[in-house]
């Protein structure tokens, strides 16, 4: 298996993280922060370091790990790393699959720069660094897309012009599908089946909810961007067409700007000015009533789309709640799932508050739907996505 | 009561109504049809006259109406027009109540004309006409949206800046309200109970499902304009954001041509070139590709918002289908009702097959969900509008 340098960069945040037999051997994150960056280093068994880093260092981040994964190989007498793999996150059938990362690729990447300039840049940055720092190492491109190729065509299709859908690659190719392939990869291990009609929502800074169906992506949220389906903590979600056009022609938007409008003052930013979940709920609980709304409508998109995945699967068996939202607050768990007991979702109050940090089920024994709270392992599933290409 | 002109505008087709005494007296139709334009008379207990018309009356039709029904009330003894009653669908708090028409009224018509270019310089040009022609008859704007007025705040807003959301007044308003309001007023004598969770499915040329709890509309797959939700004969319905923009982009559209895309060139004409659902399922029937995918991905489409719109009911006791696609078509509804056992819906083929052009239960007997074919009335509601303001 070898070792494997595991990258998932983002505009707030970039992970990597050394897996060395197919463990992880060491993760590493740098943190944007309201005034300052942050590197926060953790090997298994020994105290996690945090330090504090320039904008310098934040921005050429690569190199330090470099630094950092030498010492490591060193110390450990481990062998040296022999594939990077790299979450990529673009619209388009040709990224809805894992590959090695070849010029072809990178060309593509760049010619699809434009159509999501949120994410594609920051992916290709990284790529070039890494091809600079790690020399004739094997670039594997871990998409975070292909969980849903296989999804039906009534699924797939937006009602567009058929011409235009194929000319312009115009189709609902999903996102957070690493993510969710992590639980289908582990849900075995919590429930003890793996389930037929499986839900998982992933709530994290991007939200999203996935019908899985005996393991295949069959529905979910996000469409042919990461930008639509769920309001997220800046991404609006989905928006009227006709409610978009008026802002544009208001606001005199050009299409790029109204991108990044609806990326970066949407969702609970937008309804509440706050995005962090924790504050929200805080001042919900002080009767905030900004805080309480967004919260609200948050909550019952999210239910909204759990209904109507589940259309997709012919009912729910087990529904997971996934990724740093989910995983970390009970509240946030009970607001999301409430008054769902008619399509047999009964939470247990108590197995929900003592869900910390751990991974189990947290509805009551006879719910005929089970709930399930799971960490998400992106990672680890960018790191089994390198063995396919041995 | 007194006697009531009924004006329904629309683009290809014109509907004219007269009530008299709370019965309606008169019905005429206009239509555009591929090569022609039509006019269709029908006075209860006597034959339905049809006759070919010029463009030049197709577009006077109020003057041809005010003919026909001058004629009528001369032959029948009854009393003159004293109200006309028109259906305005267009985007704005300002629009979601029935009101009457005074000046103020028709300038924020013409002030907000540019924001739906489909649908309301059709409704101005009818008002218009209709105060030329009727001079001094009250003016009553019954409000395709009013329904949905009480909606709760996480269902009407969008996750968007909230100042922009007020500056703009950007909320899901919905429509069809008169439509579901007509069938709101009559299932009791269907199912002989009013329902406690009720959605109606109303699949015209324009499709929407609604969730209506104790008689009030509380979620709508249609936001801030028409145009949004479902895939329908020619609009498309939701559409991811960043892929609208791109379309803009790589097309060179204007938000208004923009518009006039998604309106003309989406749903069933946009996924297989055709929009008359009953030559769909005809060509479905002899295996084509083209009209089984878009029935598909408009019936499935119907479905998730069923489910999606029972989460705000917590639970489903009467579906009601209705409008002229859902009350000719036992194969469409078949098509759009599979599925749905987990949620209660048990069809009876007998029943389904043997329903045309009458209202009543579909569903086996034991059914949890009652589903139900009914005939909208959208021109019954309108006339029963003017009552409000004696």
């Amino acid at each position: 298996m070898g070792t494997t340098l595991v990258v998932n960069p983002g505009s707030s945040s970039k992970k990597y993280a050394l897996f060395s037999c197919g463990k992880q051997a060491m993760s590493i994150r740098f943190e944007k922060t309201a005034n300052s960056f942050e590197l926060i280093k953790q090997i298994p068994g020994e105290q996690c370091q945090t330090e504090l880093i320039t904008k310098e260092e934040f921005t050429s981040s690569v190199k330090m790990v470099q630094d950092l994964v030498d010492k490591y190989i060193f110390r450990e007498h481990i062998s040296q790393i022999n594939s990077v793999v790299i979450r990529v996150v673009a619209p388009g059938t040709f990224f809805q699959r894992h590959a090695e990362i070849d010029d072809e690729y990178i060309q593509q990447l760049e010619t699809k720069s434009n159509l999501a300039p949120i994410h594609i840049p920051i992916i290709l940055r990284e790529i070039y660094d890494v091809k600079n720092i790690f020399k004739n190492t094997r670039l594997i491109a871990a998409s975070d897309s292909e969980f849903y190729k296989d999804m039906p065509k009534h699924a797939r299709l937006y009602s567009i012009d058929r011409k235009d859908s194929v000319e312009l690659d115009l189709y609902r190719f999903g996102y957070h599908g690493l993510s969710v392939s992590s639980i289908v990869n582990r849900i075995h291990s919590i429930v003890g089946i793996d389930p037929e009609n499986l839900i998982v929502c992933h709530l994290g800074s991007g939200c999203s909810v996935t019908a899985v169906k005996n393991g295949m992506g069959v529905e979910t949220t996000m469409g042919f961007s990461p930008t639509s389906g769920l309001p997220m903590s800046s991404r609006a979600g989905d928006l009227d067409s006709s409610a978009l056009l008026y802002i544009m022609s208001e606001k005199g938007l050009k299409p790029r700007e109204a991108d990044l409008y609806l990326n970066t003052r949407g969702g609970l930013v937008g309804l509440s000015g706050e995005s962090d979940i924790r504050k929200l709920l805080d001042l919900r609980a002080r009767q905030d009533e900004n805080a309480t709304i967004a919260l609200d409508t948050f909550a019952y998109n999210i239910r909204k789309a759990i209904a109507s995945c589940s259309v997709a699967l012919g009912g729910i068996d087990v529904i997971v709640l996934t990724a740093t939202a989910a995983v970390r607050s009970s509240e946030l768990r009970e607001l999301v799932l409430t008054n769902l007991e008619y399509l047999g979702v009964l939470l247990s109050k108590d197995r929900n508050n003592m869900m910390v940090g751990k991974d189990g089920i947290i509805s009551v024994n006879n719910s005929p739907v089970k709930v399930v709270v799971m960490r998400t392992d992106e990672m680890g599933e960018m790191a089994a996505v390198v063995t396919r290409f041995n």
